[in-house]
């Protein structure tokens, strides 16, 4: 039986009021006995109605935006996009900045749980699917299999992937490398690595992968790419899989002298309008970020106007373009 | 006489209690009644009384931050850790990213308005000093004069501007040119003027300027940019009042064959962690992005606190530094 607001008042030891109060956030309750609610809530699985409240006009027009990173040039192309789009519509952004903690997003699942906003656009990788399955508001993830009732919006990474790979080897690279992440399941990088590693044994030539995490530094990252051009001296193509990984990849290059594209080829993965401007040589699959933003937007709009709608589709990926240019 | 919300229901030829609803955004109103009672609201200059309501404990926890745009790097970063600071505080960040449109930031400032935030981080430069000034609640400025009531936070343009522009002269530049925007009063970039300007005086050098605005596209700045070397040989130092378009000139000198640092010293402005880590030549300016969002959040509590209270000081300028490397 699905619980009810007494049961979690119960649960928490005190008044219905006082849970509906935490839950509307009105009036002054203390930070205890938040947490005590939330505890009781999170326990038993408890969700406030939201479309009992969307048909009391309760509905608040804010929509909670999570992202791995507003630093990332992609992130932050994507957050502007969607900005804008809700923007248009008479919605307001909560940006949620999770970084690699688990923690903060954690507590903001459970701020924006307390009924603050109508939905969630959920882009970042800290949580498992348990912590979002029992979440009780509209959502719709970006790139991530989160949970079956949850559409996911993404590129097509295997496309992608497969594009990059075949660039390189159209331009005659025969010891070519993966640089990315090509292990954690339900991370996008993954697809890029299966189109990559398809695309290697269709061309006869052996996978190579050499690992390079989102979260790692630069100056990490910087120093594992030197050891890898200076000991492989072999490598004549690589595919990275993010823009910023490729972009160290050519100054490594041009510290060891290695002249790119003639020795060394390069792909990257993103194509976001900051590289197209600031680094107009770099070759790279560029990912639709207005269609994204415009179709992760659209599709919580559909959750909200009926969250219990079946979905007509569990995955969208949309078609990404490969950008030749001058380091390939 | 301070209106009262019956003057605003008057005006507005609605109930009280429709005028409540409206700023405690609760229950449906039709937008046409919204219009008409934030219409009544502006014309009587009505601001509701934050404070008592803070003393109702109806703070809503979260905060409006508007920024000019979050896909340039410096404000990407700045509201990271704005956001950083806010969320470890128990406050949501409602973000608005008013690109060059004074009509948007106009809404936003309307929709914060109503009762939704309980304050505002304001960072943009669309709008007069008159938008804000009949604005009710809380407000701090990031780097812009608004008005007296308004405490400005800001990095020390004027000093940067110096140590940038004489770093050019102490490495033997004679022909040095600022390219930013020198015009524009209340905005930061004339303050990176000036100190530019004292320092040529100083030391018997002219001033040299072009022209290079913050929203132009990347694609004109590099055309202009090509002209000025191409037409204006002599120079042998600039003066880039922002790391983007430093980047733009350091790659505009290289397709013309001019050196970088022999034949021209580039210093740019901003200095953050990509430049920093993707850009590792360009010698810039340094802004401490962490202490500016930390100096941001803690005035903006104090005035949440008791937004009656005289400001001890109006403007806080934190010091820069300069970062000395390849292009100088």
């Amino acid at each position: 039986m699905r619980p009810k607001l007494t049961d979690v008042a119960e649960k928490a030891g005190c008044s219905p009021t006082t849970v509906s109060r935490v839950i509307n956030n009105y009036g002054y309750i203390s930070q205890k006995t938040k947490d005590r609610v939330y505890a009781a809530m999170r326990e038993l699985n408890y969700q406030p109605n939201t479309l009992a409240r969307s048909l009391q006009g309760k509905q608040t027009k804010m929509i909670g935006v999570i992202v791995p990173s507003i630093t990332n040039p992609f992130f932050a192309e994507l957050v502007a996009k969607i900005e804008e789009q809700l923007s248009d519509d008479g919605y307001k952004m909560i940006l949620c900045n999770a970084e690699q903690d688990s923690i903060k997003e954690r507590q903001y699942l459970r701020m924006l749980e307390a009924n603050q906003v109508d939905g969630i656009i959920a882009g970042s990788h800290n949580l498992d699917i348990e912590d979002y399955r029992r979440f009780g508001l509209p959502i719709v993830s970006f790139d991530r299999d989160l949970a079956s009732s949850v559409p996911i919006v993404g590129s097509d990474n295997y496309q992608g992937g497969c594009l990059a790979s075949q660039a390189l080897v159209d331009a005659g690279c025969k010891h070519i490398y993966f640089i990315g992440n090509p292990n954690k399941t339900g991370n996008p990088t993954f697809y890029r690595f299966e189109g990559y590693a398809d695309t290697m044994a269709k061309a006869n030539l052996t996978v190579h992968t050499a690992r390079s995490a989102f979260y790692e530094s630069p100056s990490a990252k910087a120093a594992a790419l030197k050891e890898l051009l200076a000991s492989e001296r072999k490598i004549d193509g690589v595919f990275c899989s993010d823009d910023m990984t490729a972009i160290l990849l050519l100054r490594v290059a041009k510290n060891l002298g290695i002249k790119v594209p003639e020795e060394l080829k390069v792909v990257g993965f993103d194509g976001t309008q900051l590289i197209q401007n600031y680094e107009p040589d770099l070759a790279t699959i560029v990912q639709p970020i207005g269609d994204l933003a415009g179709m992760l937007v659209k599709l919580l709009y559909e959750r909200i106007a009926d969250p219990s709608k079946p979905l007509a589709q569990n995955s969208y990926l949309l078609p990404v373009k490969l950008l030749k240019n001058q380091t390939i």
